[in-house]
């Protein structure tokens, strides 16, 4: 079995630190077993477990068991917990460049992503919104067709739109996008969750859904049209529905997914819920991709205090869809 | 003590079923003496246990722990549980306007709204947006002044706008209004809840909070100078924060009441959270007025389904509130 491949991100972050107390959590867990991607020393600096320098993805699963495996990006520098600097958004560029290159290659069976800092990585030129655009264009995925999914325990939640200004989001919000979007989302719920007939719910955009057009009019000019040619297609869509009827348990049974017009409806309720074990997968591309769903933390990086639990969810996510794909695979004549 | 008056909302909702489940709760749930205003025949048709129709408030006390007290309201037909008709509707808007007039005259010591169905009242020429305009104009106070708070065990919330279509939030999101939806926040969370020192917290309108104008201007054309404001004027008020970090437990400990830019922003973490038990209590007003926050769900009535957990919780935090404001006139000298 071949390892998963999880890029450190911001080396003043906390991600080394994530990283580690996850391989600490592995036999817990029950982990696949995965290597780290970046600068050894930013590890060192926040943690006096064992680490394994390979140089040979093949001997991940020799050394898994009694080591942290690291692929060593070079550094360039020092690193201090906490502050980061043009070095440090160096390194986390190489490692999320060199490990979606080991998924794309094959030699690595899933790729998951540390936390970088986008100031920082603006800094030195990366001008893409974020990670996951950087990863589909690595892939070769139109934008629309690479979906960004947050997935808890009890949720999973689909951002239509995503980093953009909430007033831009209705002239955004077209026809053309909810069917793209939805079209790789329920793709990306059969391929990666193994959801044969994956059940999308849509929210309206305004109160109440619009309350047929009295508080707005997105709900019949886009998303009813929308839903209307999914369900053509064969696709179980329904809605719209009035965002906040949608999010307690009994309405999070109905549905294996919601798509959500814009970034804070879906990220407020799976934040609200599970605000330490997010997963952020993005679905449409080649390979599996997950990053836990939450930022660097420059703030408390260094003291010990990061809490692992959205990077374990990632990368035993990220095992669990690449398994399922790799089956399906095989059964296919 | 003066009882309270629970206005019952359309006939044909679940109005009526939940106040008597409410009544049935009196005892385990230590609920203050209360009285229906509605149509005894709306009760009788979805409830078998005793009512004792009043045209007396005095007699309240004595009959509470034995009947539902109910004073009529003509209702001028019959009553079916999930149609609604007419004459339900006219029924509902005397039921209010009588129960507002109790509250407002003294006569009883807060009002609670039973649910009522808008469309069926503007058929019949109401033009308020909601129930809580109507009683903010009945007790002459300006609408910015009536602040809708919803609250739950873990939550409160105030949506600073509420029914307009979200693409117009941005224009409608002004420092005076902000200020104002503040000062009358803070004032309630003292004289309702006790709060000496109410903590403020504003939601950013845009995600992550626009990242310093890196994804919208709200924030820093209104929100930080509404804020600015009310820290000068003595009140614990910060953010703007991402919208998605604001909710979880740890988040929620940090203040009093989350001041939200739109409906969804501010509904959606409370229903996912308390869908059964939210509150809606307008503040602003020389009286204590709360609501269940739901709908008349005509597609349960009659069936003995609905649940009364956020009528309970209503009446209770009007008896609550209700006690503190009159102790607090007690000490004043």
């Amino acid at each position: 079995m071949l390892p998963l491949a999880v890029s450190m991100g911001d080396p003043a972050g906390i991600g080394p630190e994530i990283i580690a107390k996850s391989w600490e959590a592995r036999g817990v867990r029950a982990l696949p077993a995965f290597f780290a991607v970046g600068n050894p020393a930013a590890i060192r600096a926040v943690w006096h477990g064992p680490v394994a320098e390979i140089t040979d993805l093949a001997d991940v699963a020799g050394v898994f068991a009694d080591a942290l495996p690291v692929l060593a990006v070079d550094s360039g520098g020092t690193v201090t917990p906490g502050t980061p600097d043009v070095d440090g958004a160096r390194c986390a560029l190489h490692a999320l460049e060199l490990a979606s290159g080991l998924a794309r290659s094959g030699a690595a069976r899933a790729l998951v992503t540390g936390p970088v800092s986008k100031a920082q990585l603006y800094g030195i030129g990366f001008n893409y919104p974020g990670q996951t655009e950087f990863v589909a264009e690595r892939f070769g995925v139109a934008r629309d067709n690479a979906v960004m999914m947050l997935a808890g325990p009890s949720l999973r939640v689909v951002p239509m739109t995503t980093h953009v200004p909430l007033a831009q989001v209705s002239a955004l919000l077209t026809v053309d996008l909810i069917v793209a979007k939805a079209h790789a989302t329920a793709r990306g719920l059969q391929r990666n969750f193994g959801i044969a007939a994956p059940r999308l719910a849509f929210a309206g955009f305004n109160p109440h859904a619009g309350e047929s057009g009295a508080i707005g009019q997105e709900e019949i000019d886009v998303i009813e049209p929308a839903v209307a040619l999914l369900r053509d297609a064969g696709i179980d869509a329904t809605g719209p529905f009035a965002a906040d009827t949608m999010f307690h348990l009994r309405a999070r049974e109905r549905y294996d997914a919601a798509m959500c017009c814009y970034h804070d409806q879906a990220l407020v309720p799976l934040k609200t819920l599970h605000f330490d074990e997010g997963v952020n997968i993005t679905l449409g591309l080649p390979i599996v991709r997950t990053s836990p769903d939450h930022g660097t933390a420059f703030a408390i990086a260094g003291q010990d205090r990061a809490e692992p639990g959205a990077m374990i969810a990632a990368i035993a996510m990220a095992g669990e869809a690449a398994e399922r794909r790799a089956a399906a695979c095989r059964l296919t004549p």
